[in-house]
Parts: structure tokens; sequence; C-alpha cells
């Protein structure tokens, strides 16, 4: 997961141009048609723009489902087809968006990102993310959705759409538009957990060692809930804006029905709830750092400790072992050095040893050192 | 209290769904009836859904607690006979609510956790804590509760309840909710007493000894307010809306009447309350970090200090030991090592020994660091 | 001054019940009535509720003063001949009240608290904070104040209605609830006065000399400001209500008028300046940390520069003389210490050890370490 | 710059009681007044407030200036010819005033600080700051400011008047009002262009040594900016106030012109950016201090690293040279010691030293220490 | 990139004086005017102001570029010929303007910063950032821009006015502001995109090796942030004050018609993901700082264990070296050193010593230091 922003569009090019600017390899752009009422669905895959003309005029709810962006082309024919307009064209193809929503008089524009965790990334769970922008336009009786990849995220909606007809079948493009929000802000509980899980993990390791490891994947977990934020925090007035019917304009009948609303209630609490988490994840990160800290200093504490208990028990032995190695001759003076000659010299001299090294080892067990 | 979220649902699962998340173990549900006036209190125990249809038409307030979830047939049928919304339902269940209220015409539902500490959790307050989840939801002459395990925290309601025409008995079943909630916040309190005195106990012990133990125990505080917060701040939200009024659709005849908003504002100021100690204690904790951290670089210092006093005196007092050590021949040249065979040499030798510690001690207490 | 909180109410007792939870010893319960208009001033001691009947009636102010909160039979007496509000006579006895208004038809409930500093604690300010909830019941024509010990606070109010017709005597019973709460905030910037002579003096010991002491009197500093946070800040929610005019509601005139709420405003603007002095004190101990925390890291440095120095001269110079202390037998071959019988031997010796010791001490003058 | 707060008014005194409470040594109070049109501009020195009422009176604009408050019956004179607040009056003179606004029916009370600092302060700019609080009171035609000393910082503003029929002289007592706010604002603009010379200084000064005096330097930074928050904070509300209108009451014409409010938008936005600059300053601060800690903590680092190299390369050549110094007596068995009878003893242990030192540099090197 | 302020006008000074406080160095004023409409651009460049009239008359729009801000005269010259307030001319001047609109009758005022990055300057982006300052003055059918330099950031737009009669040429005035402003905002994400791959330079560099350059690195994008700040959070009020309309008076028909008001909340949306991607920066320097002080401290700790251990091993082998150098007298007594002449002497010493030597090492092994 990247913090660093990366813009691929130059400064200066004229509002409304169309280049693709994500990182996916280069794949054919494939239409999918959803078509469906209370009674039947029928699925579809249109070569060209032009033949989804039909499906926007029947009265029956189509969710157009547009996989991969590349061909340039076919988007600028769409965008004609659908009448909409270029800015969300341009932004449709810029995947730097940051997650918002735009109402215009009988659309609804909405883009997000989803995040694809490979599923063996246990030990490091934002490290092998992938972001993908997911464009959602919500028409009258049609959903139209822009992915950069073919739709994994979006295949338990198809197998409920096919399963039979349930409240999906029976509900209008705006409960459709719902469905696939609620699927993608679920798919973000599924990476709090596993983040939960790894900030576990991580906070027994820094306990037992905080050593350099600890260190860099404490700051690693840090700095993807940075990136974090940026994606989660947006979603909030995203969400609330349809919530809230900034979505339907007076003029129009509304796009968005009073039962959505209550759906959309229901998925704006869980964003509420995945920025709650996001922050106490946060706030455990900082904690964390904190503890890897004061255990570091712990450790240099008892570290010092060591060396200190050694050296000032040893030292002082040393020296006085030195003052009986100096060679002042005995023999020019009785004042020179004549504990040498004495008969207890030796003994006398260990149980001084001795008694230092008593001291010192109770005064460092009063000091609680030992 | 884990603070990692842990998610029980798929993503894709459409809404609605009822699927059990929590974690106590299997037990049947059990319902049980509390119907009360002015002038007399009845309780029965029905053994279905389709039994509690006269409680609903009678004017009497009724109180249909609902004891374990796992009966998830049972709570269809309640659902049914009471026409709960199905999201409702579905987040009866789901037992990683945020605390909030949800307003429908003409009911409220109010879902919010209970923590219930063990008793002899004194020296580690939050260790043993366990969250249930409670959904009460407000009809016009029904409150029914939906508990994880069976009751013991309204238990005084109930006494209350029978033990006379007391207020509670006087008034509605907005009455009877607020009681709830009051109850709820209440044991708040008590654990924020004991979290205080443990915030107390803990401070002294860092003064004294800011060893690992007591590291590990200001970080497992600071966890748990971290937790705690996510399950508070939502409430004063949650109240709140309860207060202001959210819940009184225009078309209807109010659910709350005005009486017992005006207990709803004691409750919200309780809840206020709770939340200014909560983050006078996280406060407190981050003090506490601090205090900590200065205590640790004081005993190094501490210890550093007694190292280099030990080492400074020693290290030149063994350097001329050594020089004196050394073995020149003194026959070859009168300048090889004459000291050694000065009268002097040896008390000479002494004194300056002493006169360097001496030095080195007056420079100590002049840097105060004896 | 205590931060954690103790309760003393159990969950679960039902609303508007009057138990005292102050720590006051017991002592009797004492109504005083001051009863004023522009022409005169009387007071009387009555010994029951029942005889204040007269003053509610007549149309003097006057000022009800009940000091001690023992006598639950008395206050129960009290509160039915003013139709006090059951919640506001439970809080009226429960001292761990958050400062707060509120506000009835035709009464205004206001709690707050009061700090009491005993005058000799010059050294440590907060430690010896006792504080005190005082109640005042503003109704049309009295005010009715509940203390929990007898009343210094309001002595120089006593005063002023004594002395002679002044303002006080003139305005109404708004007026005298102004002049209790001005004396009150007041009161407060003594407090903050005290308190920043006493971060003054700890500033500069800490600069002095950042030793255990200090960095427990920072720390004690610390807790205090939260615990002051704790009483200070809803007392600007509280004054803003009132001036707000949340106090009048439109059915009946106004309990407070236009005139008293500009002298409010000025409460307000006092409230506001404690705050901010409050802030600016925390921002100062947290900045008084830092500076704890780089004095410490200073202290550390010095002290392994003394330790460095020394180690590093002697050390080399140590080990030189342990060389020519060895005892190879320099008869057995040439190349065995030849230098022991040189003739310049001892000399030069000793001139190599002053070499390596005046480069370490140029190599430490270029590095600033001396 | 003093940042504990000094109360100098005690609890308890009667709103509106006039108590000098500034520093400034005692001085008389003066009245300089300033009466000007469009034609002509004359200014008077008035003995008593008696003489300024013709001036009330007159339709010319009127700036009455009171230098000096020490003399409370020749202000309690102005406060009743000029019909000023009694709360206003001890406002002016209570000279520990958060900066606000106050707006009367036909009068508009200004009151803000303005911070001289002494010319030659360059090294510590914020050490020898004086503060004086500035009055000001705009009548429908006249403008009252009081200063605490005689008035330095108006002198351009005097001189602008006496210019020539300039736009001041062409509009009314608001545009004076608006010139000696924005005046007073530009002169925190100088102020602030200081302090930045002065952390540029401290910040290359931290970076090269960052001793004992730079972390007072920069903790003396810090507290000068608390300080300086309480100042200028508060402007921005009170300017705020002024353009948004609260000046105008809704019965009276406005003391206030469209036109100057439209001058007033551009001091709102001076006082917008020396709150940026501020903000900005603090965060410079709170740099310096993580660069403080950072350095210091890269110092001892590099003192550790000089006394391990030598320690570790010294300690064990010591150690060898200690075991060749032993006297085990060869002569008993061919065990002891027979090193120092081999030809090539000496050599060869000085040979083992050189490749323990040189092994221990290698060793160094590979750590990147040296 | 200068964070401290410099003001350039004396406090004082009337407002409304033209005085240039830029840093450029002279140049002359140079003024070109695009005058276009749907079929045709014409390019001039008029000596002097009052050429400019005609083009204010004729319905095509006209831009109106002025380069070089030195000639005061001119541009008095041209603020009477466009009508434009004394207010606004002072600040198109004076260079050190926080980025705001400000909305006339039939005017739109907006100014703000450009910030022009050397190309090659890869290793430190923001060291030789040059802040410019561009002034916009939107009239109903003119827009004048103010520039400080000579225009390379508007190329792409007069490239683009040429190029053909694309949305530009058929829009109003309005959306040429609109263009300007939006080359002006994408400019920043490009300054955006190079810190980020400066901070992830950083980062790598700071966990190989946190030493004094790579701190001195983190401080300075620290700083850096910190004046960015300041440009780039003015930006989200300026752009949202011209989409909330407060840019239409209600008088006269808008300025700012509602296409381009659509245009403008594009620009909008791309200043808040500017802010987000700066405020992410921040908190990821902040998690550099973080790193860098751990790093540091896992480093000492690493010095720490080499010295501890190296001198824990030998100063105990050391003593024992220096005990059997002493030299006590064995003929005087039995006791006097009888190990010297054991047989076994030398070899158990020896064996001692390995003994202590492998037992700390097995100690240091339990304690993971190696």
């Amino acid at each position: 997961m990247n913090i660093a922003f990366r813009r691929r569009k130059e400064a200066g090019v004229p509002p409304g141009s169309l280049i693709y600017t994500g990182t996916t390899d280069a794949r054919e752009t494939k239409i999918t048609v959803t078509d469906y009422d209370r009674d039947s669905v029928s699925v579809y895959s249109p070569e060209t723009a032009q033949a989804c003309v039909p499906f926007l005029q029947s009265p029956r709810v189509s969710w157009i489902n547009v996989d991969g962006l590349h061909d340039t082309v076919l988007l600028r024919e769409i965008g004609s087809v659908f009448d909409i307009h270029p800015l969300v064209l341009e932004d449709v193809l810029n995947t730097q968006q940051r997650p918002r929503v735009q109402v215009f008089d009988d659309q609804i524009y909405i883009v997000l990102k989803i995040l694809h965790v490979a599923d063996d990334a246990a030990a490091e769970p934002l490290a092998e993310i992938q972001e993908e922008q997911i464009s959602i336009l919500l028409g009258r009786n049609y959903v139209i959705t822009f992915q950069e990849r073919s739709g994994d995220p979006f295949d338990p909606i198809r197998t409920r759409l096919h399963a039979g007809a349930g409240r999906i079948r029976r509900m209008g493009a705006d409960y459709l538009a719902y469905t696939l929000l609620d699927t993608i802000v679920d798919s973000f509980f599924s990476l709090m957990e596993r983040f939960g899980e790894h900030l576990i993990t991580l906070e027994s390791s820094v306990i037992e060692s905080p050593d350099r490891e600890q260190l860099q994947a404490v700051y690693t977990a840090k700095r993807s809930l940075i990136a974090l934020r940026r994606h989660i925090w947006p979603m909030r007035e995203m969400v609330n804006a349809l919530v809230r019917g900034d979505a339907s304009t007076t003029e129009t009948p509304e796009i968005v029905s009073d039962t959505t609303v209550l759906y959309l209630r229901d998925v704006y609490d869980h964003v509420i709830q995945i920025i709650d988490i996001l922050e106490s994840y946060r706030d455990m990160v900082a904690a964390l750092v904190d503890l890897y800290m004061s255990s570091q200093s712990n450790r240099m504490n008892e570290v010092m400790k060591v060396l200190t208990i050694i050296a000032t028990i040893f030292i002082p032995l040393t020296f006085i072992a030195g003052i009986y190695g100096m060679n002042f001759d005995p023999d020019t003076s009785p004042f020179n050095m004549p504990e040498l000659q004495w008969y207890w010299g030796y003994p006398a001299s260990l149980a001084i040893m001795a008694a230092i090294a008593g001291g010192m080892l109770l005064f460092f067990r009063k000091k609680k050192w030992i």
C-alpha cells in the first residue's frame, strides 16, 4: 500500500480529457449487462456501447458492468450513450480519485476504492494490498459500474440476482447501488479484522523482544493506517451525502427512494464503525510505539545495570591487586610495601577484596538492582 | 477486553440475514413477559412468540425480555409478531453493533453494550471484562429487550416493578425504557470507579518501581481505555438523539413523552460525565507513560552515575599502580624507575592516589552527583 | 484533589432517591433566610421548611441558604415547599455532579463546584484543595443555595446586602444569583494565580536540578490540571446556557432579566479567561515535561562524557603500563622485552603515555566535549 | 512576558468597582482631544471630563485619548459624561482583560493588548516584551481610547489626521476606530517577524550545538508562544464580531458603516494571518524540541561509541598483559608460564595483541561505527 | 522555502498604500491582453492602462495579464481604469497575502500562491522552492491576472485558447478564471508527488542509517510541510467560498455561472485531496521522527551491549590476572600466594578464567544479547 501520491496527469491538461492513470496491465475492456425485474434476469455481453441503448429505455433495471478502463474510445462512446458529464468520465479513468459522491440532475456518480488483500498475507496484512477504483453511476433505471479488473467483489450479488426473486429483484436501481456499496463497505470489515489480528500478534512480540524487526513492523502498521485513513474517512462524507438526500434535487422525482435511504443509513452506520475501529487501531499503534520505546529503555537499563554491577565490583578489586603488584623496593625503606612481607598479607588482602565485593553487592541489593 | 475487531459475517451476505455472531455458550432462548399498570403486575413465560400478541394489544405496559439469541427461528417469529424491520433483527443478532438509536414510525430501536466485571478483578479491573450487547425496542405500549445471557443487570428494575405502585408503574413504556437505559449507564459509573482506583494504585507503583511489570500494566490500562472509548462515546450521540426528539416523527403522536425526555436529559448528563471521566483517565494514563519514561531515565542516570563515579575514581589509581608494577630495570640506568628505590616511594604513591581520589570526589560533589 | 471518580450511589436505585454522597463530617442542616428589598434587609433562621412559605409569597427577594446536606427529611420538606423536581433534589445531594444548568418552567437549577485552598499551601497549591458542591436554585423572587458546609464563600455578598441600598438591593433575585455565580468564578481566578506562581517556581527548579522530586512535582501539577479541567470546562457551557437565554421559556415571563444577562455575559467572559489560563498552564506543564526529559538527557550526556574522557584516556595508558609489567624473561632471548633494559626505557614509556593522553585531550577538545 | 496569571482584584468585590490593576508607575492621567472633520483638525487638552461635553454634541468626529489610568475620580467623571456602563469602566481599569468586543445600544467597547518590544532585544525577542492594555470605546461621533502610558503606538495616525484631508478625515468615527485597530494588529506583524528571525537563529544553533543553553532558549520560545496565543487568538473572535455585524443592534442606525465593515474584514484577514503564522511557529518550536532531543541522542550515541571502541579494544589487551604479569613460579613446574621463557614469547604476545586490536577495528568498521 | 514571516510594510502606513513587498529582481511591468470569443483570438501588448478601456467595453472575454509589479504608477492607473478597490491594489502588491477570495459588487478578487520547484531538485525537493503570488481579478467579461514574474504557469492555457474553439473559447470569463485556478491547483499535485517520492527515499535511509544527516533531512521535511500548510489550507476556504456562491451578490446577475460552479466544485475536490495528502505526509513525517528516535535508541542499545559483553567478560579475568601479579613474599609465610608455587597453578588459573568467560557467555546468551 503506497502512501506517496502519484499523479499521472500533467498540469494544464484541459478538464474532461480521457487518460487512464491506473496500473493494471492492459486488458480489453468488457461490457456485461445484467437486466432484471421481479420476473426474470438476463445477462448480455454487448460489443459496443450503442448496443446498450435498449436497456436504457426498458423499464427493467439494467446493471451495466464495465471491466477494464483501457479502451478510451469505447468509454467515450458509453459516455455519449448514457449522457455522462465529461468531468465524470475523466474521473472514472483517473484512478487517483478521493472517494466522493457527485449529484447531477438524473444521475448520481459515486467513486470509491476497494482493497484486495492476498489471502496468504497473514504476517504483513497490508503489505500486499492492492487498491482498485470502483465507479458507480446510478441512473433512474440503470447502474453502470466501472472496474479496473474483472469483477470478483460483486460475484455474490450476481449470485443473489440469479438465485430468486428476493428483495434485490423486487426493488429498483437505487437498491442495486446500495447493495454494491454495502458489499464494498463490508469488505473493509474483513480488512479491519485481519489488521486487528496482526496488531495483537505485533503487540505480544513487541513486549517479548523489542528489536529492530518489531520496530519496522510497528512503523509499517502506522504507515498503513495513514494510507487507510485516506481511503476510509472520505467514505463517511460520501455515504452521508447520499443519506442526507443531497442526492435528491427538488425539481425531479427522487432517484434514491426513502426505503433505500433506510438501508443506506445502515451502510452509514457501518462506515462510522469502521472509522471507529480505524481510530482505535491508530491509538493502539501509538501505544505500541510508546511500549516499544519504554521496552527499549528498560532493556538499556538492564544492560547498563549488568555492566555497572560487574565493573563497579571488579574495578576496585583490580586496583588493590594492582597496588600489591607494584615493585617498590622493600629493602630501601621499611615503608616500602611492608604488607608484602607480612605473615597474613595475602589472606588479608583477599579478605579486604571480599569485603569490598560484599559491600558492593549489599549496596546493589539496597538499590534493588539485583 | 479485546480491542481488535472480529467480524463474523461474510461480506456479500444479503442484508436482513439472521446470523448470531456472539460468543456466549449455546443456551435456549427464553421469553419473559412482565405486564403491568398502576394497579397490578403479572409475569408470564410464553413458549412461542405468538403467545405475546395479547400483550401487544392490551393497554397495559408489557416488557418482553428475550434471554439468549441462538434460536433464530423464534426470533424471526418475534420479528413478524411485533413487525420488526429486518435490518433491526439482523442487528439484534450481530453482537458487533456500535451503540446507536434508530427511529421507525412506531418503534425506536436502541442498541448498546453492558460491561460485566468479575467482582474479584481488583488488580486488573479491565482484564476480565465481558461485554454483552443489549437491544431495546420501544413501541407504543411495550418494550422488548434482547440480552445475550439471562438478565441480572435488570433485576433491580424487576424488584421496583413488583415493590409497589411507584413512578415506574404510573408511567408508560417510554419511562420503562428510560429506566433500563439509566441502569445500564449507571453500571458504567461503577466501572469508572474501579478503573480510577486501579489508576491510583498503578500511579504509586510506577513512582516507586518503574519496572517491566508496571510498564505492561500502564499499557494494558491504555489499551482498555481505547476499547472503552469505542463503547462509550457513541452513547452520547445515542442518548442525545433520544433527547433531541429525533425520536418523534411528526405524523404520529410521540412515543417518548415530554416528561420522560426530562429524565432522559438526566441520563444524557450522566453519559457526558462518564465521557469526562474517561477523557481525564486517558490524560492521566498519558501522564503515567511520561512519568514511567522519566522515571526510567532517572534510574538510568543513577546507574550511570554510580558506574561513572567508581570507574573514574579507580581507573586513574589503577593506572598509577600499573606504572609502578612495570619491570624496567633500575640497574640499567638511573632514569629507570628510581621511585621504586626512594625511601618514601610507596607512601608517596599512596598519597598521590588518595589525592586523586579526593579530587575526584570533590569534583563529583561540585557536580552534585553525590 | 482526587482525579479518580468515586461513585457512592448503587446502580439500579430509582431516580429521585435522596442519598447524600458527600464527605463532609456529619453536621446539622441549617437554614438561613436573608429577605430584602430596596428599603430593608432582614435575616431569619427558621427551624422548618414550612416556615419559609411566607418568604416565597412576599414580593421581596428571599435568599434561602441551606448549610449541610445530611438532614434528608428537612431537604425533602424544602423540596415540597418550593416545588422542586425530584431529580434536582437528588442532584443537590449527590455531590459528584458535573457543573451544569437545568431550566424548568419557573425555576433554574445551577450546580457547580467551589474549590477551597488552604492558605498555607504555598508549596503544593493543589494538594490540599477541597471541593464543595454548591447548588443554586433561582425562582422568580427567591434564590435557594445548598452548601455542604457553612458559608464563607458568600460572606462578602452578605456584607454588601447589609451595607446599604446598592445595586444588589435594587435588583431582583436573578441579580443575586448572578452575584453568587460571579463570586464563585472569581474564586477560581485566585486559584489560577496561586497555580501560576507554583508553575514559575517549578520551572526554575526543573531547570536547576531535574531530579526525582521535580519529576513528581511536575506530574502532580499535570494531574491537578486534569482534575481542574473537569470542574472548569463545563462551567463555560453552563454560563453560556444562561446567557443564551435557554433560561427563558417562551410561555412565561423571563426569570433572568436582560440587564442581568449583560452581567452574566461578563461572568461568561471570566469563565472563558479562566479556561484560557488553564489551557496555557496545560501547555506549560507539557513544556515542563519536555524540559525535564531534555534536562535529564543533558545530564546523562554530561555523565557519559566524564566517564568516557577518563576511561578513554587511562585505559590505553594502563595497557602500556601492563605491557611493561609482563614478566617475559629477558635472558631467554634478545626479543624478550629489551625495552626494560634500555637506558631511556622508563622515561620513554612515560613520554609515550603523555603523548597518548595529550592526543586524546586534543581529540576531545575537537569534539567539543571539554 | 509572564505566562502566569496575576489577579489583583479580590473575589467578592462588587461589580463595577474601579480599581486600577496595572503595573505602570504612577503618572498623572491626561486627556487629549483631537477634533476633526473634512475641513479642519484641532487638538485640545481639557483638564476635566466636563470640558468634553461640547465635543460629544458637535457633529465633528472627536477622538478623546486618555493616557494613564491612575486617576479613578477623573475616570468616573468621564464615565458619567459619556454614559459608560459601569462594567466597562471596571474593565478599562482591570488590565487583565481578555481581548474582546462588547456592544451596547450606542457604544461599542473594544479591549485588546498592544505588545512593546525593546528595539535592542534581538537575541531574546520576547523576554523584554511589555504588554499594555488598550481600550477603545466607539460612539456615534466619538472614539475614546484609554492607554496605560502615553501614546506612541498611535502617533502615525495623529500625523495622518494632520497631514491633509485623506480618507481618514472624510470618514466617520467608525473609520477612526478601524484605523486604531489596524495599527495595533499591524504591530503584531512586526513582532511575528522578529520572532521568526529568532527561530531561524535558534534552529541553526540547535543543529550545531544542542547544549543546555539552546534547550533553555527553545523552552523560552515555547513559553512565549503560549503566552502570545492568549493575546492573539481572542482577537479573531473580537474582530469577527465587529465584521459579522454583532455590532449593529436592530433598533438604532448602525454605528459601524458598511464601508468600514469592508475595511474591518481586511483587519480580520490580517488577524487570521497572524494566527496562521503563530500556529506554524508553534509547530516549528515543537519540531525544534524533537530536533533537540534527537541531536542529544545522536551525541550520546557518539560519546558511547568512542567509549566502546576504546574500551573494547584495550580491555582484552590489558588482560593479556595482565596474564604475563602473573608471578607463577616457572621453576615449580613446566606448566607454569613457559611462554615467559620462550624465545619469541614477547613478540608473539605483542603480535596476538595487535591481531585482537585489528579484529576489533574490523568489527567496528563492519558495524559502521568508525 | 522560508517559514519565518517577513513583513515589509511598516505599521501605521495608511491602508491602500501601494508598496511592492516582493523579492523578484526589478523588471519592467508588462501588460498582455488576450481577447477572444468563440470565433477568434487576438493578443495585444498595450503600453498604457488607458489602452485597455476598449477591451473592458467589448462583449468579448479579455484576459489582461500583468507581469511584474514594480511599476506602481502603471498599477494605480490600471486600478482606476478597472475601478479596483484600493485595498485590493494594496494586496496585489503586498506579496505576503494569505490565499483568499474577496467579493465586490461586480468583481471577485482571488489571491493565492504558486510554488516553483527547480527541476533538478530531486534530493531536497522543497529546499529550492520559490513562491510567487498570483492575483486574479474576475469581472463580468474580463480577467486580470497579476504575476510577479512573466507567465510560464499559464502557458498551456494560452496554447489551448489559440488551439481552437474548445470549451474554453465558448464559455465566459468565469470559466477562464476557473481554468487559471485549476492549473495552479494542479501544479500542487506535482509538488505533492515529488515530495512523496522524497519521503519514500528518506524513509528507507532512516531505517538503514539513522545518522545526523537523516535527522536533518527529516527536520527539513517537517519544516517544509509546516510552510506548505500555510499556503494550502486557506485555499480550501477560498475555493469553497467561490463554490458556495458567496460570490454571487443578490442584487446583480451572477458573475460565476452555475455551469462554472460545477467545474469549481471539481477544483474544490482537488484541493481537499491535496490537503488529505498533505496531512498524511505530516503523519508520515511524525512517524519518521519516531522511527528515527527508536532506531537511535536501538543503535545505542547495540553499542551498549557490545561494551557490556566485552567489559564484563574481561574485567573479572583481568582481576584474576592482577591477583597473581601481586608480589606478596612467599618466603615470609605459607599463606602468601602458595598458588604461585603449585604445580598446576598457571593452568588452573587459566582454566578458572576460561570458566568465568564461558559462564558469562552463557549468561549473555540466556539474556539474548548474543
